[in-house]
């Protein structure tokens, strides 16, 4: 018997870092562990808390977020697939849904770590992490995110698709990032839109990235990419063009109407942004004293 | 220009957390970076911390741990192949070397990343996870550590070797882990003796822990190892026996006179064990203003 199921009968929570993607290139597949995205992007130091307890009498709520009841299906998904259809999920999150910051993902994957420790369900961290990509492909809700979440740090996603199918590399990089968003864009449109041109746009900007794997070259084709597939609305092509003359770098968070910029990049130029770090460190349970 | 190098000019630091083998089997190859070991461990938040200067006039130096210069073969090689001949290499280690604690893994996978920053070399993180592996293994001082202090948190080595050859899972946890060390074993002469056996053993408890991969399978996993291949000391088996017949789990470090307990195994036995946790952050660069 574990210390996290000593102190906490039944219950345990994960803390899973925001991800913002530079770039990617969507792939298709039959199988959704298999599908995906390849691409790059940032994890952020703020992120999402999930906390779940095998049986909590004292809601009948399923899933809340921030206090609020809502019903999300990759997290369904997730519970169902572990046999956990009785347990509440409760997350709370630095970051606004739906807006290009990888809440969903963070919460789907946050869900499988604490379910499955507060269970005994003895799964492998792939597993798990498999587990809530699948679950995120088949709502449509992300491609990348899961797999970059598990790894934190700068991840690049060299192969679409979970463990063991996704290969990933890193940008090795410590720095601060700063953060503003303006509101969601909707994932399904634009994947609905002409996916040649995005999967073209991608993997030219992976091809540049690897070559040198750096933050800077990591932000400069982020904004190649951001170009030539004119994603960026008006409001955002400001706030990254105000930042790049500035000096400082800056992209776009795919996909959102969110800029994201290194080091000082968007408090410099007077915008009044949040700040976070690049995060280390994966997705993970927590001690059960901070749980 | 980074934030790193702005405020400190050619210099970087980076963290490697401490590793402890359950169990292993070693595997050779003709490539270096495809040779190591299958098995698994526990990285410790304690660890080693490294600063590398691309050129530090007030030391003739290459390499300090703690103060005392030394000379290892795996920094020479790293600093090598990326380089930095003329780079100087300030190790702080919070576990002593050669007793089983992956230190000298730390040290090349730290020095890795930190001469890659300072000297802004633009290399990824496999390539600097493959390039410490491979100085650990040509100089004979280690198998599995760098891949799994690389990871971070509890690693599973599936395949040996770094990437893209390895293949890694893990044992999702969070955990207070207690260690103590009476002195070094000799990998290379462990190494020189009956491998066969090391493998077999190894590859059952490998198997035995996929299965169910949990934290309690294995330190039982790793105890059976233990026994099968005689390796641990009459001292080492018995403060494992305590800990065990106290209710604890606790297991021996591959390679060193170690024992190393989940929990206050140690402790509960009344033995002066020093105390961490499960280091849920792999290797990574330390912040400009921590280095």
């Amino acid at each position: 018997m574990t210390e996290a199921r000593r102190d906490n009968d039944r219950r345990a929570a994960a803390f899973v870092p925001g991800h913002v993607t530079g770039f990617f290139s969507p792939y298709d597949a039959d199988e959704p562990v298999r599908a995906g995205s390849r691409g790059a992007g940032v994890t952020l130091s703020d992120g999402v808390r999930v906390t779940v307890r095998a049986d909590d009498p004292s809601t009948a709520s399923r899933l809340t977020l921030d206090g609020t009841p809502l019903s999300m299906p990759p997290v369904e998904t997730v519970l169902t697939a572990l046999d956990a259809e009785g347990a509440h999920v409760v997350a709370e999150s630095d970051l606004p849904l739906g807006t290009g910051f990888g809440v969903s993902g963070a919460i789907a994957l946050g869900t499988a770590l604490a379910a499955n420790h507060a269970l005994d369900r003895g799964r492998s961290a792939n597993d798990l992490v498999a587990l809530a990509h699948r679950a995120e492909v088949l709502a449509g809700t992300g491609l990348g995110d899961v797999v970059a979440q598990a790894r934190g740090g700068v991840p690049i996603r060299l192969d679409p698709g979970a463990p063991p199918h996704g290969r990933l590399d890193g940008v090795p990089a410590t720095r601060r990032v700063e953060y503003v968003t303006f509101g969601g864009l909707s994932t399904a449109d634009v994947l609905a839109g002409d996916t040649d041109s995005l999967v073209d746009a991608g993997d030219r900007a992976l091809s540049g990235l690897t070559d040198r794997p750096t933050l800077s070259g990591l932000l400069a084709a982020s904004r190649r990419f951001a170009s030539r597939t004119g994603l960026p609305t008006d409001r955002v092509r400001g706030v990254v063009d105000d930042v790049v003359d500035t000096g400082g770098e800056a992209s776009m968070a795919m996909l959102g109407e969110t800029v994201f910029s290194l080091g000082t990049g968007l408090t410099d130029t007077g915008v009044d942004a949040d700040v976070c770090r690049i995060c280390q460190t994966g997705a993970h349970l927590l001690p059960p004293d901070r749980s």
